[in-house]
This record gives structure tokens, sequence and C-alpha cells, in this order.
């Protein structure tokens, strides 16, 4: 489940609206098929996966991260009916879809014709789904925010210079983040000092570049999306990855509005002393509050950098 | 000599004012004799080995983490002497002493009387020795700036209340480093806020607790060292390991006159947001400056907790 997991990763975010599904066949051992969603989310990741078997699907397991849809449109066959037809033997799911079209539906109809089927809660299966799953829980786009600090926390000098605190690979991984993403949330302080391109310059990934969204309450710019308030994520159409990427303002309105996922930290080994704090007021009111929030989620180095994610604990 | 350099720190704070040395005798692949320099720098770490490995010693290979001392005191016997007595073989030396008494001169009497010698240049003797050699080169004790964040760089909320940002497995290694130290250094704010008892809690460590010094420009309380200027520390007699403890003001007078050598941090997986800044100005005044002058020493993780330390890079 793991390897079809991260097999997933690599429809996210093209795969929009549908989410990032991953598809692994297995036959005697021998892996048979590899699919995941297609840019614009067709094909399926099983339609993909059977395809590559052809005939040695028949009698094999398929190792699908999310239920397999129950519900024919018009864009497609439903993919239960697409892993009955190739005659699978077995089916193991990593995550029930929430979606109520299908939501059980498409392992009932597995089993109706004596597949078996196992349904797992695949802590990887629903980190790969993470963008689709918070838009099915919460009606919003999973959101990430990004700091990149100083030992000491800070995002800049005083006069506001902050070219540069990470280094290379640290600034390559933001790039790759930010290719992960559906948009890109800026504050109109950042905007107006940093004058930030907010694209993707990874070879081969410029097509991948998000949308960029402002947070402000001034005048907008011409030809970029704005909000004037976190909560009105909610309304991006297909959204469901949101990278965040400061500055302390805009970080602080989305924690405040307990709008936050994912923490992503990059550290440099320097220390500024007197300069830009990494967040405004969050509305803190007891140091008690701010523990419990956070779980470690990732930590490695990048370079001279460390990189640090968290992820929010909610039940 | 990493075993060697791990014994010796066995003896560091105590053995002060001598530099606290680790010795191992091995014969035959058997090791006949362990010894660090005790409590007032007396017996010598070589004097406590040699004693373990009774005659066993003699043909015995001997690790030692600084070069064996060459002057007679009132004190004791010069340890190359011993050593030439017990009739060693071979002596292997993590690091010369620079002390100009001995300076080469241990490991010319051992190699005039025909003992093999071999002097390394051990970063894990060095490591050891760091209090010792600092008060040697530079004329002062090894100073470590210890801070406490949260993950956005906050050491209290903006009340000033900072019970607790870390939890209780980072808060005892913080009092194992006190009691590692000679003396601890804290600011005035610090000292008025927080009436810190700056002691070391720990069982069996009580006794450990270091001088404690106040770093101020206000009246002075009663029975406490009061310095109003980090330089001021080299005149503190004996002392080779000082630890400073905030706050965000002593931390930046001591990093602003280039004086803090290891930077510990313990890093807490919380946000404050507005609140108290790690450090006051520091003098930089270009980010490129702030570049290159701490390379990572250690890094753990300590219950919810991440510990990193780094080392101040000079040539």
């Amino acid at each position: 489940m793991s390897a079809a997991a991260r097999l997933a990763s690599r429809g996210r975010p093209v795969s929009r609206p549908n989410p990032a599904v991953g598809c692994i066949l297995v036959k005697d051992e021998v892996v048979v098929g590899r699919g995941w969603t297609l840019e614009g989310g067709r094909p399926h990741a099983e339609a993909v996966a059977l395809e590559q078997a052809g005939d040695t699907a028949c009698g094999a397991t398929a190792y699908v991260t999310l239920e397999p849809c129950a519900h024919r449109s018009d864009r497609g066959p439903a993919c239960s009916d697409l892993l009955v037809e190739a005659g699978v033997a077995r089916v193991v799911i990593g995550l029930e879809d929430p979606d109520p079209r299908t939501a059980g539906s498409g392992a009932e109809r597995l089993k109706s014709t004596g597949i078996a089927v196992d349904v797992l809660a695949s802590q990887d299966a629903e980190d790969s789904l993470e963008g689709y799953l918070t838009r099915a829980r919460c009606g919003r786009p999973h959101i990430t925010l990004k700091l990149a600090l100083s030992l000491d926390g800070r995002i800049a000098m005083e006069d506001g210079s902050s070219q540069w605190i990470t280094g290379e690979e640290a600034r390559a991984h933001v790039h790759s983040r930010r290719a992960m993403s559906d948009a890109i949330v800026v504050g109109g302080a950042t905007w107006r000092h940093d004058k930030p391109r907010l694209d993707v310059r990874l070879e081969g990934l410029e097509q991948r570049s998000p949308d960029r969204v402002l947070l402000t309450r001034g005048v907008p710019p011409d030809g970029v999306k704005v909000i004037n308030d976190p909560a009105q994520v909610a309304s991006f159409e297909g959204v469901q990855y949101l990278y965040v990427e400061g500055g302390a303002g805009a970080a602080a309105s989305f924690l405040a509005a307990d709008l936050v996922d994912r923490l992503e930290i990059y550290r440099a080994p320097i220390l500024i002393g007197k300069g830009k704090p990494a967040l405004g007021d969050i509305g803190l009111t007891s140091l008690g509050d701010a523990h419990g929030r956070w779980a470690l989620a990732e930590n490695r180095q990048l370079g001279s950098d460390f990189f640090t994610a968290y992820r929010r604990t909610r039940q």
C-alpha cells in the first residue's frame, strides 16, 4: 500500500478535481500493472493499471489507495466494474471513499461478484489523499504553511532583506512543493515588498506553476485572484492543495483561523537577532493551549538547512 | 581515543583548574587501566590508570587525550615520568598540550627513553578539552549559549510567561548541562522576572550546581557575582565552561561580542506568534555575514522537543 501511495503522488496535483489515486496489480508475486490518476482526473488509476496488465489481470490482486468508484459517468466506466470485468481475485483498499456516490458501494459491488475485498485504514493512503479528504471532510483545501527561518525565528532582517536565508537545496525544495500545489497564497505586504514570482523554476516542471492568490484588504493588482479572509479559500473550486508562502501577517491569519494542516519549516544555521518575526499575532492566550497541536511528520537535512514538517493533530 | 575522550568527560567540570583528561591502558588487546582527572585536578588521569593497572602496565599502550605533563610540581609527579617508570611500550596522544610548561616536552621525555609516541590531532580529544583549549588559546572560558524556543523562535509569550515551552526531558537535559559547567550567566531582566534558581536538580548531582553570574548594568543583588560586560568573563579564575542561559539581551550581548563557542537550542513543537524574541540586536549588518558561522554538532529528539547544537566555526 505504501508503494501504491507513492505512485499516487505522481498524480498530485494534476488529477484535480479527482483524488490522486495509485493502483498496483500483483499476480504470482510479480507486479503486472501500475497506474495513477492522470491529468484532469481521467483515466483513473485502476483503468491505467488494468490496461497495462491486459489479460494477466485475471486472478491478480489489486492494491488501490482509495475505494474504487461505483458510479458510472460520461467520463468513463466505474472502476469497480472494470475490476470485475478483468477478473481480479482480490482487491486491497487503502481507505474507504468518503464521496457519498461511492462510500462503501464500490467495495460492495466487488464483493457481490465474489472478489475478496480488504479495506485497510492505511496511514500512507490517507497521507497521499489528504487534499481530497480535507475537501470531503472540511469543505476546503488542505493547507500547508511554509516558513523559511533563521535559528532564532527571523524571516528577514529589520530592513526586510531576506535573500537569502536558506540555501539552494532548500529553495529547490520549495519549488517542488509549489509544483505539488494547486494554488499559492501570499499576503499583501510580501507581494508589494518581495514581488515574488511564485512560479516553479525546476526543469520539466515549469508548466506546474500553481494559481497565485493574494490575501489582502488593500487594492488588488491586476490579474491576480484576491481573498480578504483566509476562510474564503473554501470557495476555491477543485483546489485540493493550498500552499501559504507568507509573510508573517498572512501566516498568522491562517493560523489564527486554525486553517493550517501542515507546517513546513526550512531552518538555516544562521542567527539574525533584531529582524522580522516569522508570525504576527495568532490569538494565543495561554502557553498550555499551544501544546499538543503539532506532530512531527518529516525531518531532514537539505544542504546546510533543516527541513521539518509538522502535521496539525485533530481528532 | 574516542573512548578516552568519553572517559575524560567524567572529569568535567570538577577537574578545574586542570584539564579533564582521559587515559586508557591496553595490553594484549585487554583494557588494564582507565582513569580520568579527579576533583581539583589531582591525581591526573594517567596516574589513576597506572595505579589501576599495577604491574601489568609494563609493556602496555597508553591512550591519553592530552599530552602527558612534563613538569614536576608540589601536587604530584609529572605524568611522563610515571609512564616511563611503569615501563609502558607506547603512548598515543590525542592532542599536544598548549601549556608552555609541557608543549611537546612531555612527548620528548617519553621518546628519549625509547617509548613509541604517536601524537594525533583527534577531534574527539579536542572536543573533550574545549574548555581548557579555549582558555589556553583565547584567554577566556569556553562559552555555550542555551536557547529554549518555540518553532517560531519565541522564548516567552508577550506577557513574559515561559513556563513551559519545552518538556520535562529537555529541562532535565538543561540541568545536566548546568552540571557540566563551572559558571552560569543570566541577564538582569531574566533575573528579576524569572527569579531563576539556576541550580542542578538531578539526583546525585545537586552538589554540582555551578557559580551564578549576573550580567547587568543595574544594582547587583546581594551574594551574586556581577559583570557588566561579556568580555569580563576572561577574568573568571579557573572557569573553563561558562553556560549562558539568557534572556534575549544577555544572549545578544555575548553574540555581538562574538563570545559564543557553542549554541544549544531546545525547540518545542509549538507556535506562539506575538511574543518575546530569542535575541536582541546582535549587530548584524548584512545577511551574508550571518552565514558560515555555525556548524551542526549534535541533533536529537528529547521527548517531543528537538535539541540541536552548533559549533562556532573559527579558523
